[in-house]
């Protein structure tokens, strides 16, 4: 993969993005969130994997997703692509492997910052609070420190016709409590009107320096010499599975009235 | 994807291995939905103007959007942006134009078909129906006719401190009759899951062949000689403004109980 330009001077380079024969050329565009899949779609069932890591990564070195048929989680951090599957382990992903939900960035920091110290995930989030002016804003946020513990979880795999929601499967995930772990929060803060696409506020994913854990964090105890990167997203691009599955997923239509009043005019 | 230059440059493309300050060149991404601002931020008041219309129509050619302060609606067609009043007139939008809320593609259908005649809009949506399959699609639609009546709506300018929402206004929309009118409808169909961002369903405007009429269609009586052309989308790329009254806007987060029990863990 050659990178090509980037930043600033690129208006809007996701319309560069060029394929050939030959190579692959991909223009890096920082600041914008790439999310393939659908929230709502996957905890509801839409867990069969669609695209390909290796793709995935074309847009973004930075993120979370889901893996093929769950499977686990998936977290990004500078290009590499670490599954936490529900025995404990967390391993490079192949790029063979098949996301069904992910959200990326080629993350680029704005904002630099250390915190002493934090009691746990709800003092982190509202200590963040302060730094995230825009309340409407998308953030991608790693988070570099040293946890006391980290509590992670990761669901099994499930089997490939199944489409019970994860919402009645949650006796299913594995806990993880990791220990006197330095490693990385990954993850973002998203608006609430991006809730139902992808999750509103907070969402981390955990991996361990050493690589000995990882997972979807639910929760933590106190944490030290913590040092947080922030990025303010500005565009959010949405691609969804071309497939039969998602095609004719039943999506609830919100009721927005005023929408419907102002389009019919009465 | 099929990728071109966009632009001056599309006609002088010896230009191009000289480019200079003089000349913008941007990429042209078929088969993605662009779009600027938020459709329930608009339609509850956020009516100025933040992206010029220059810089829309790098986004796509064809499509629809909001004025500045409402002032009636916009209707783009091959790279041409016309603004439908309140006193009944369509004209050619200035380049230095803003606009508030807009959706915009670079159109290149996949599927053309005739119709040879449709009731009314109901049943011209019904007859369309049967030819967008994925009933979770994005498809930019456009429908060339001979129209017995359309009728369209443009609102008037709002004060610039005016946040009144639309559906508080609809009395002020002035309404018109456009008969026996050669013509255009440009829009689009939209799935459920970008409700509130956006409108689901159906959403036209229409422009007149020698454009003595437009606006946004309310309801339409016969319509014979009918060519749609539909495109389906593949991709959709939200921006929303970077100013404070968007990052204040207070979206009512929706009620997703099962995503936040998923990312609770409980």
């Amino acid at each position: 993969m050659a990178i090509g330009v980037h930043g600033q001077a690129v208006h809007h380079p996701e319309l560069q993005a060029t394929a050939t024969v030959n190579y692959k050329k991909v223009s890096v565009s920082y600041h914008k969130l790439y999310q393939f899949g659908h929230a709502d779609a996957f905890v509801n069932g839409l867990y069969r994997g669609i695209l390909p890591l290796s793709e995935l990564k074309d847009h973004g070195d930075f993120g979370l997703g889901a893996p093929d048929l769950v499977n686990g989680e998936l977290t990004l951090n500078n290009g590499k692509v670490y599954q936490s599957t529900a025995d404990g382990k967390t391993t490079l992903a192949p790029d063979s492997l098949k996301t069904s939900f992910a959200m990326v960035t080629f993350f680029k920091p704005d904002l630099t910052f250390s915190i002493f110290r934090v009691k746990n995930l709800k003092d982190l989030y509202q200590q963040l609070d302060h730094y995230l002016e825009n309340k409407n804003g998308m953030f991608a946020i790693r988070i570099k420190g040293l946890f006391d513990v980290v509590k992670t979880r990761a669901f099994p795999s499930v089997d490939k016709d199944s489409h019970v929601p994860l919402a009645q499967m949650l006796d299913k995930q594995k806990l993880f409590n990791t220990s006197k772990s330095k490693g990385l929060l990954i993850g973002y803060s998203l608006p609430a009107y991006l809730s139902g696409i992808n999750i509103s506020g907070f969402h981390f994913h955990f991996i361990s320096d050493n690589m000995d854990a990882g997972g979807h964090v639910l929760e933590m105890s106190s944490a030290e010499k913590i040092i947080v990167e922030i990025s303010e997203l500005k565009g959010f691009l949405l691609e969804v599975p071309d497939d039969e599955s998602f095609k004719k997923f039943p999506f609830k239509g919100s009721n927005k009235e005023d929408l419907q009043k102002v389009e019919k005019g009465y």
